[in-house]
């Protein structure tokens, strides 16, 4: 994109906002769903300012243009948006207000603020809102001030939907809808409207292609009690889909009619929206005459606890993971001994590949963050074509992937040493190890909230003056979202209630530490939470790692650990081997018993 | 009291309020500041019920009477009320608003529920009332519904105030009003009102005797730019107190008028309150013509960060509680050993006795608890006259205490074995021990909830599948209330965004094990937050532990703790031996180096 092309969008933007009497207009990275990998269809900030971050918050005035990032983007939204009139801004910590803050100090008293309420949550408007309503400015929330300007607008797509294979459902559709019946009965409501993708996606078993890495569907639904409006492109559902669907009282209806879906209501109907899943718009047509209820969504805690065949056939996506992983470290390992040249887009391609080969294999389930060297140090970088490392002499190579398979998501983090590690790495290395052993290992009551375990996997770090910027732990969907709530494991989600660790569902565990300009090193395993014993003093949970990928015990100071640790760690091995064994042959099979060798 | 005038006096207020049109009627054991242990005047729920526990809540409607009380209460809450009519009730686990579910249930729509305002809290007051409106309940908070029936009600106590001794005072009044007054100004109010009765002592260097076991003096305050009014009984202000005070622009007015402070400031007045630290009652008389932002009072916070000063002096004072502590456990082994007979009543009172002997001491900061075999297992025990345990067999011996002096207040808690302990009795006791070490010793970054940190002191615990119910750690005030905020190491404390815990910061950390009918084992010391390094991820804490008291290393089991455990233990008793070897001599010295050897 050129400099000089987002200029002259910035000043149209302007001359529109000129014409409605707007002061600022806010835009943001979101869909109407609330994506993590939002359509292209959706990316008015990246089309209007060249960044292509995936967080961000671009402000235009009358004179000036401001586009805030998180610091994981301070030096690739630097770059982007040279030239193009529009000032870097940096959010710092978790102030993610700032934005708001420059508003009200920049912007006059009594003055209107644009925000497009098509693709802002409920709950985030009101924040905003709230804020700026303090300074007497007024929000709107009824513009989508770029539609006239942004002509060549990418449409939705009309990828075919499925049905996800009966093999790896634990319920079916009628069940998931009835159970979700039995929370909106509790609650006193008779509809309920979703537009998060996922959890349509889980209540009716359905996937899609319409976003990268997650199997999703463009789409909103309203459940009633008796029947379920499913507003989607029609051309997207098969014919007999849509029959059985109809057996199990779903009718589609256009997506473009969602926007209406709760001005259709009857009087007195109660309808149940989670103000941090439903877009602000989307209440704009609501009737007068029915009563929301205002709470979580149902679905939202019903899928993120999986059902035991769903955990079953996660262990067995595991295996197939693991294998592929075995065959890429073995390989790489093998190329650069025989001279090879690799370089960190090379083998990110030669992993997917790897992957691609195991049955149930979709797609993968985010693009594989390789980085070597002072490279591995950014918790988020991403090789490209034109910038990139070749891996070479001495340094650490982290590998963070996964993939969407019929039988689950999976997510893995893995460093290795090129070359002799030295002991400051190793001592890192094994530093973060211990992070992850005493939260893998550790124990807590039921209703501990997943925030709190944060302090289990960080203490050993923390003990020694370390710590990383990012959270412990994030959901992991089944055959959906890698990112998945409601439970995060991080300190600043603590303040929400909804974030109760649970048996039955799956987290990353991923404690890490960062030398700018040095090396990187991320473990990460996937584990499932279950119910370990109890005893007097209650149920106590715990966790069942599911992921099944050496961990390079070349870089382990042996002696930092506990002999606990240590036990952990060649418990590990032995599982990792046990398991992986049969499904590969020849140098990578060599590559995991010589990896899973006991400390 | 007897059963039956309980009876009568519920049936007295039963006709009040059905000539007021109350359907139901709420009592708390709260007062107008907040206080731990209310004075008797403020005690209505005591008086109409009988019962004297700490917390508690009566309803009472046309036809029941029903109290409330947590587990800690509930025994001694069944034997209170019996033969009263009114009916014990229990509070499970956090669920404090289970009353109000029950007035929801038991009283018919639309009628009126009372509650006094003059000491209900405005958070409380509002939350309640959301919950009742949403039953189409009303809520009045302005009626006193007992005092025409409480006849002998006490009166406040008119105990003289007086100054804390500049020696042991790290500011000056005129500076903590100063900061207070900095902080008002970037809050944009002009006025701020305190009730909270450690706030005022604080603010004024001022101390009084009103209350049992904390330093305070009943009043309101309300601060201005340029002046403070101090509501106040004046007969307690010595005349040359009031000039001093006078000469820092602080006068005085009748307590009583308090209520009407808010109504004499003149119009655009901006006034911060503490919606968690003002009554609803103070908010009545307020003109409409003032402003009220609410807000956490400064003098929460700044309070709570003890001055290095202060630290020095809590430093020397700790010295001199475990001296006491010392001549009293060693008293109580030489005294069993020569076959007196001991009580858990007679030690209390001589543990108070060798304390009273301390320089700068005031008085104790709580009743002892001293819990001795099966007793020890109730965390909130107190023996009495009539029912107390021997001393004697084997068993293990619990004692938590406390002392205000001059120069800072102490809360301590020890377990001794009396006879030899048995290998499951030292397991608990060292898996605790472990908890108060692994927090002791913890160290993590600047910014971290205190309610976090609990995951550290409890994992050694859950670990193991122990637990215990209530917090690690609460902010210990300084010559002030052994209990004081705003940083509560407690996993239920996450959601208050002013519970960060801070340098300066003094917190007890005390984790626990209780057994039933067994034995009940806690390890409590203070300690003060202080930063221990930092690096480049940022500033790291740490905790000095304070308190200087030996830890029956008897109840040790050495092959449960790691090698860095046991240097912990031998370094605490090397320094506990060191700083108080010179303030004991005799039988007392001897237990110190007895008890202080290395493990």
């Amino acid at each position: 994109m050129h400099a000089s092309a987002i200029s002259e969008r910035i000043g149209q933007l302007q001359k529109v906002m000129q014409a409605k009497g707007i002061a600022a207009a806010i835009f943001t990275a979101t869909d109407p769903h609330f994506s993590g990998y939002p359509h292209a269809h959706w990316r008015a900030l990246q089309w209007l300012s060249g960044f292509d971050g995936s967080s961000g918050i671009l402000v235009v005035t009358e004179t000036a243009a401001c586009l805030w990032t998180d610091s994981r983007y301070w030096i690739q939204a630097e770059r982007q948006l040279q030239e193009t009139g529009i000032s870097p801004m940096q959010i710092e910590g978790g102030n993610t207000l700032s934005f708001a803050q420059w508003v009200v100090e920049n912007i006059p008293a009594g003055k209107t603020v644009a925000l497009n309420g098509q693709v802002t949550g409920l709950e985030n408007a009101r924040r905003l809102e709230k804020l700026l309503s303090q300074a007497t400015l007024k929000l709107r929330t009824d513009y989508d001030l770029i539609s006239e300007i942004w002509t060549d607008r990418p449409q939705l797509p009309e990828n075919a939907v499925y049905e996800h294979d009966a093999r790896f459902t634990a319920l079916v559709r009628a069940e998931k809808l009835s159970a979700l019946r039995e929370k909106m009965s509790e609650l006193d409501v008779n509809w309920h409207f979703i537009s998060a993708l996922d959890d349509i996606a889980w209540l009716l078993n359905l996937r899609g292609s319409d976003l990268p890495y997650s199997p999703l569907f463009i789409s909103h639904m309203l459940v009633g009690m008796n029947e379920v409006r499913l507003f989607i492109d029609e051309a997207k559902i098969p014919d007999m889909l849509r029959e059985r669907l109809s057996a199990d009282g779903i009718s589609l209806r256009p997506y473009k009619k969602a926007s209406s879906a709760l001005a259709e209501l009857s009087a007195g109907s109660k309808v149940l929206i989670d103000p941090q899943r439903i877009t602000v718009g989307m209440l704009e047509a609501k009737s007068e005459n029915i009563a929301v209820v205002e709470g979580i969504s149902p679905s939202v805690l019903m899928k993120s606890r999986k059902a035991q065949p769903e955990i079953e056939h996660i262990r067995e996506t595991m295996e197939k993971d693991g294998a592929a992983l075995c065959e890429f470290f073995s390989w790489v390992e093998s190329a650069l001994s025989d001279k090879e040249l690799l370089t960190e887009v090379g083998i990110a391609d030669k992993l997917d590949a790897f992957r691609m080969e195991k049955e149930g294999y979709v797609s993968s389930s985010f693009s594989v963050i390789a980085g070597f060297g002072a490279n591995s140090a950014l918790p988020h970088y991403r090789a490209t074509s034109e910038e990139y490392a070749v891996i070479e002499g001495q340094g650490l190579l982290l590998v963070d992937s996964g993939a969407q398979y019929l039988g689950g998501t999976t997510d893995v983090t893995r460093v290795i040493s090129i070359g002799e590690p030295t002991d400051a790495q190793r001592y890192d290395f094994t530093v973060v190890l211990k992070g992850l052993i005493a939260l893998s290992s550790g124990r807590f009551p039921r209703s501990v909230r997943a925030g709190m375990l944060d302090a289990l996997a960080r203490s050993p770090l923390w003990n020694r003056g370390l710590n990383y910027g990012h959270g412990t732990g994030h959901g992991v969907g089944y055959f959906l979202n890698v990112h998945e709530g409601p439970q995060s494991i991080s300190y600043h989600a603590l303040a929400d209630e909804h974030t109760v660790m649970e048996e039955g569902m799956v987290t990353s565990i991923e404690p890490a530490v960062y030398r700018p300009g040095l090396w990187g090193i991320r473990i990460e395993n996937l584990a499932v939470c279950c119910k370990v014993e109890e005893t007097e003093f209650g149920e106590f949970l715990g966790f069942e790692t599911l992921t099944l990928v050496p961990i390079d015990t070349r870089l382990i100071d042996r002696s930092l650990l506990l002999q606990s640790e240590i036990d952990w760690v060649n418990q590990y091995h032995a599982c990792v081997r046990k398991r992986l064994e049969s499904h590969l042959t020849g140098r990578a099979k060599d590559w995991l018993i010589e990896r899973t060798q006991a400390l």
